[in-house]
């Protein structure tokens, strides 16, 4: 189906339910809480009931895409049903947690991005091409003629920003770029939205910044960074283990780094072990794999529940010694 | 003179010298480095004998635009003579240093953005619209049916890039957006050039995060965060004072901060102020300006040659305890 096929048939099926219920998938980020946003801005724009049903609160740094009208809770008992389910930026069902009993046989629409998409819908349309589901969805609604501003401007931007690393990533198309000038068009507060979510950190990450770079080490001449945190280093997360998104980064952003390894001691004893590469000549992803891990050659990971920190520590500067080919002392 | 004339004068200028010298600032950042290197391209695709003369050596982190062939470092002795000078992103003549002694009367080229520019060459041509110079050396390019590819695209991405913070500062324009699509179509590899540019730290700026951190505190209920540093804190910079770009942007990125400082300890005693505010009712720039300092509302700074860290940061959270319209005890 291209997308004018998918555009017909999607605006005959909107045209036809008065009820309309949205679904990012759990743990929503930035572009699957900005798709979604903005298909409900858009589907009141035609009159629909249309809700964004979430499986949990929106997180702080996006608080400002939030609109009490229309985006909701999931709660067991109340469900979900409505005329017509869209899931967006939602690679398989199980992606829908609790919500996925609210996903019926018929009059389901899946409009994503991930290559790894199910095609678990009744309607499909998955552009793996696509910096962002945010993306498709702006295109969706030019097709659509809806004249995109403000609010809906702000979340798609939102969107294609968070999923390209602020135009960043390898992701980015000339496509992307130009999408986001038109949003931009607009008179949306680009620096304001970047600030909110790329620049801005709770405290308690913040801190574990901090930790992270006090307890990073070079070896080998600087081709190798490691992080080592017990969990004692980090008790003021209280728990949020979600502040260690992008810390393992810190190792290969530091100049010169060609590897980067973060271990760390969890609550429960177990230790757990991201690795970076800086140049795909370095493949972590077969460090991970040897310990039942996985991941990509550039970013890899794995758990260890046999040895403690040192002796992971130990193993890995074993592994990199060899790639290195030289002996710290 | 609009970009139209400007390109005809321009094209017949460089038609008619054998010789074309390139001009960047003093201190050249990304826009500079990156202008001037696009141009030096554009020239020698034209057969000139065109050289980019640079007052310091290209930074480390913009060494990947580095191209011996035409890029060399003044040298009094050698001078920086030719049949045309083109001063590129430089604000007034002061700003090329040592190289003014060889902007002549004659010929000279002045393109840049900034606002407070001072027609300083024989020919100006300075948009202040522009996010860049970048991008108005884009647009002459374009005009004269140059065809942009590989290094002077990377260069020209590099230029726009760092002058927009990454496409996302304020002065970021739906044009800047579409220039760089543009830019990105030739196939040049904007995830590395955007890691070099923004994620890469030298190990020592590193650490001084991680100092930077260790040493903040919040007060009046995290509205105000104040990070104070003594000399004997940052010794390992080895007096590279450039480390401390930025720094003080740790205080305004924890989320729910209004305001922050960073106070610091130089190496001859005199205490450094940076001052940050995270919304425009808070106007940093008057702090700043009663102590002999200045700025803008939201970025300030001054110098305290009488006072010790200690008496700083408590005139500093006297100061604020009347904004916030509360004592921390």
């Amino acid at each position: 189906m291209n997308l004018n096929e998918f555009c017909e048939a999607f605006e005959c099926a909107v045209e036809n339910s008065g009820s309309i219920v949205i679904l990012p998938h759990v743990s929503a980020d930035g572009d699957a809480l900005g798709s979604a946003i903005a298909m409900g801005y858009f589907l009141i724009s035609k009159n629909k009931n249309a809700r964004v049903v979430l499986e949990e609160p929106i997180p702080d740094k996006y608080n400002f895409l939030n609109n009490d009208d229309f985006i909701e809770l999931y709660e067991p008992v109340r469900g979900c049903a409505a005329d017509m389910i869209i899931a967006l930026d939602t690679g398989d069902i199980n992606r829908l947690g609790a919500r996925k009993t609210c996903f019926p046989a018929d009059n389901t629409w899946n409009i994503d991005h991930h290559k790894t998409n199910t095609g678990f819908a009744k309607n499909n349309y998955v552009d793996t091409l696509a910096s962002s589901t945010g993306e498709i969805v702006f295109r969706i609604m030019e097709k659509m003629d809806y004249h995109i501003c403000c609010r809906p401007a702000e979340a798609l931007f939102t969107a294609i920003s968070t999923d390209t690393g602020g135009l960043r990533y390898s992701n980015t198309t000339p496509d992307s770029m130009r999408i986001c000038a038109s949003l931009l068009e607009t008179g949306i507060d680009i620096a304001e939205i970047s600030h909110r979510a790329f620049d801005m950190m709770p405290y308690p990450k913040v801190l574990l910044q901090g930790a992270a770079i006090d307890n990073m080490r070079l070896y080998f001449n600087g081709d190798l960074a490691v992080i080592t945190l017990k969990s004692k280093d980090y008790d003021f997360l209280n728990g949020k283990e979600e502040y260690f998104d992008g810390i393992v980064n810190l190792t290969v952003n530091t100049e010169g780094v060609r590897a980067g390894a973060l271990i760390r001691e969890t609550s429960d004893g177990t230790i757990k072990v991201n690795l970076r590469s800086a140049e795909d000549g370095i493949d972590v992803s077969s460090l991970a794999g040897a310990n039942n891990g996985g991941g990509h050659v550039r970013a890899a990971g794995f758990t260890d529940a046999s040895r403690s920190l040192e002796q992971v520590k130990e193993y890995i500067m074993g592994y990199f010694a060899e790639i290195f080919g030289k002996n710290e002392h």
